[in-house]
């Protein structure tokens, strides 16, 4: 049996097909939010007894004080010390290259501006960076130094004034990679606390963990329970759903590579999906017999097997075109874009949260160091936002500065509107500063 | 009795009687989430027959058809032309100057960019226009045209392809003054109803009703919860707390002007709040008294009393500089530096939506017509989240292209760090790609 089903757009039953294939819900769970509430309340009250109590609880870890929780720098450098140096050169180089793209946004697109109308009226926006952030990094099997890199990255280079990580560390085991990639991505404190305890004492603040302005990072359940629930008390990235990739191929690229990107993305989780859209039957048939013989190497084979049967599939379309179409209608969290011109069919893409361009634009050095962001949108919501960057850690203020003159023609207008709205007090404003 | 309370930062109590003042919570009402959850579940279930049901017992408006209930681009075309010239002209002149201030935004920080490293690969983001957004217009004594303005101008500027409007008109009474703003704005669609049933119509769409990216705009208790319920699903922009000023005075304003400011403040509603920060006493007083006066003339009196009863103060300070510190610590929605030289003291402002400067810049200025937006973070959120501009009906997508000489540099860090993560798939995704 073939390890992933092959559609074609042209089948009677497609869509209907394609629809259930794509179907995912983040199912609101309400027993884990009724728990979440509770953990946040009990946080907001007793402070730091709460973490302690909920540590101890759920990552059987017994501290005299949060305090004793917080990794000090010494401590990172020392990790960062202590890995293979073929780790560290690897952590470090990402990490430049991760830095210099987040300058290169915050040059593009994050700086304050402002003009004088020709009334002498000054307007502009004056952007500055968040006072203090907070990093969520889950613990265990999904803990990912390259996501400190990425979340780190951009705050510093927004210049955040503190950032603050939180990692669980179940039964006291801590992960060195990860304490090495706080150290490279200049992190600036770090306390082993994790799940709704960690977000609500970062989102309230107690006695030793002070309060952030915004928490970003990805968690279980209950970590992104707590995060949609203190949402408003606090600034937070999307939530996010299961990983995804989506290959537009015109059967140039060897069919091992495409393969292995789609293993790459389902061996994430059972959840994850992969998808291959091409117009070309035969390379359809060459990728799926690669992905056959390829995934008996895999360590995560059982992981990649289940993902790949429960929501992955080739599928064969009537044209390049078509392809893209399909891609737009999905918004996909990573987008290949496996063509000899790959730049042909770019501007047809209308919503990704990443565009990888040719053959040798593999998405998992997008993941790494290539230099962009992985925190990307998923389930779709590239259709209304963005990769995590530079801008998500700073905020905007509208600048105005109306002259004297300004004031005559302005308050005439806003006089006559607010007068329409029935505000007077806004009309009389603008009516005492006319001569 | 005086109209509002003074304040001196030297007093014993000052700090819990200010933070006593501060408090606002958006306080989580129960019945209405659960209320709401129904709502926009049958809505999604039944789709238009649903939004009918709603909207005939909640507007007392009944329709054969969700058709029925959308209002023509002829209609408000017809509402511009019926309105009186002068409210036209004024109209015309706010969409114009809030256009080009947000035309500026879109060059300053809004267009996509890339360039091409030392090893060829090509790193850049692609920004690109929602495909449709919803507009949500409260209905009654709350329908601002101004408003109307501020959300469908940077949606138009951002290029988003379809705007679609939501006003519920109770009773079947239509604002005309709503109405033309939406012909001025360029609204593509108008739908006349509200509520949670409007919002998700908005988010799931119906068979008359088309899905939407994002809903912006304000609401009550009903509809803000249906926001934050359908996060995720769609885009929405911050949830609204009460309007709020704060105006940092060095005493050379007239009290009068400052008087009024802090008036068209409060005649919101009574949760608004309006502040007055300044090292100068014998100011204090004259504003003290200036308002004392002039509230006797103002239509909206017993609202601007409780108002400023409730949650008014002028507070001394030892300096300009303690006044900024504690505007800092309110990150007000909108700040006024009412001062001779206020580019001096613009630098120490780190947080507020928005930023007024000089004492012929009043806050109505920019409410209506200065050309900025007026949908600003309230209730100290300024912290962590910017004006509604034309960011928010943009996106982006990064864009990656690595050369066949930078999958080599690129593929080894990659491979390093994938075998480090125990992903041994996107390890051999980049393997793949060296020589």
């Amino acid at each position: 049996m073939k390890l992933v089903r092959q559609l074609s757009t042209a089948d009677a039953g497609f869509d209907a097909e394609f629809e259930r294939l794509r179907f995912w819900s983040a199912a609101d769970d309400a027993a884990i939010e009724a728990r979440v509430a509770e953990i946040l309340a009990d946080v907001q009250q007793r402070g730091d007894a709460a973490v302690l109590d909920y540590t101890a609880r759920f990552d059987r870890v017994k501290a005299d004080s949060v305090g004793a929780l917080e990794i000090t720098q010494a401590d990172l450098q020392a990790a960062l010390a202590a890995i293979p140096s073929a780790q560290r050169d690897a952590l470090e180089a990402a990490a430049k290259r991760v830095r210099t793209y987040h300058e290169r946004q915050l040059q593009a697109c994050g700086l304050s501006w402002s003009y004088r109308d020709d009334d002498g009226n000054l307007l502009g926006q004056k952007v500055t960076p968040l006072d203090r952030v907070g990093i969520y990094v889950p613990g265990g099997k999904a803990a990912y130094p390259s996501s400190v890199l990425m979340n780190a990255i951009p705050a510093h280079v927004a210049g955040v004034g503190e950032i603050i990580m939180v990692v669980p560390t179940p039964d006291g085991v801590r992960n060195p990679l990860v304490l090495a990639a706080a150290a490279v991505a200049g992190v600036h404190r770090v306390f082993t606390i994790g799940g709704a305890q960690a977000v609500a004492a970062l989102a309230y603040g107690t006695a030793t963990i002070p309060r952030v302005d915004k928490i970003t990072g990805p968690g279980n359940a209950y970590v992104a329970s707590a995060k949609k629930h203190v949402f408003g008390q606090v600034g937070i990235d999307m939530i996010a759903g299961p990983s995804e990739i989506l290959v537009i191929a015109d059967g140039t690229t060897p069919p091992d590579w495409v393969a292995m990107d789609l293993f790459s993305q389902a061996e994430h989780d059972e959840l994850a999906q992969s998808i291959l859209l091409s117009p070309d039957a035969a390379f359809l048939d060459a990728v799926s017999a690669s992905m056959d013989r390829l995934v008996q190497e895999m360590p995560r084979e059982a992981v990649i097997r289940a993902s790949l049967a429960g929501r992955g599939a080739l599928i064969l379309t009537r044209s390049m075109e078509e392809a893209c179409e399909i891609s737009n209608r999905i918004a996909p969290e990573h987008l290949e874009i496996s063509a000899a011109d790959p730049q042909r069919w770019e501007p047809l893409l209308r919503h990704a949260g990443a565009i990888f361009m040719g053959a040798y634009t593999s998405e998992s050095l997008g993941d790494y160091c290539a230099g962009p962001n992985h925190v990307l949108p998923t389930a779709g919501t590239a259709r209304f936002s963005s990769p995590l960057g530079v801008y998500d850690f700073q905020k905007r203020s509208s600048l105005i500065e109306v002259s004297a003159e300004g004031a005559q023609a302005l308050g005439r207008i806003a006089s006559t509107l607010a007068h329409g709205e029935g505000l007077q007090a806004h009309a009389r404003a603008a009516e005492l500063r006319l001569r």
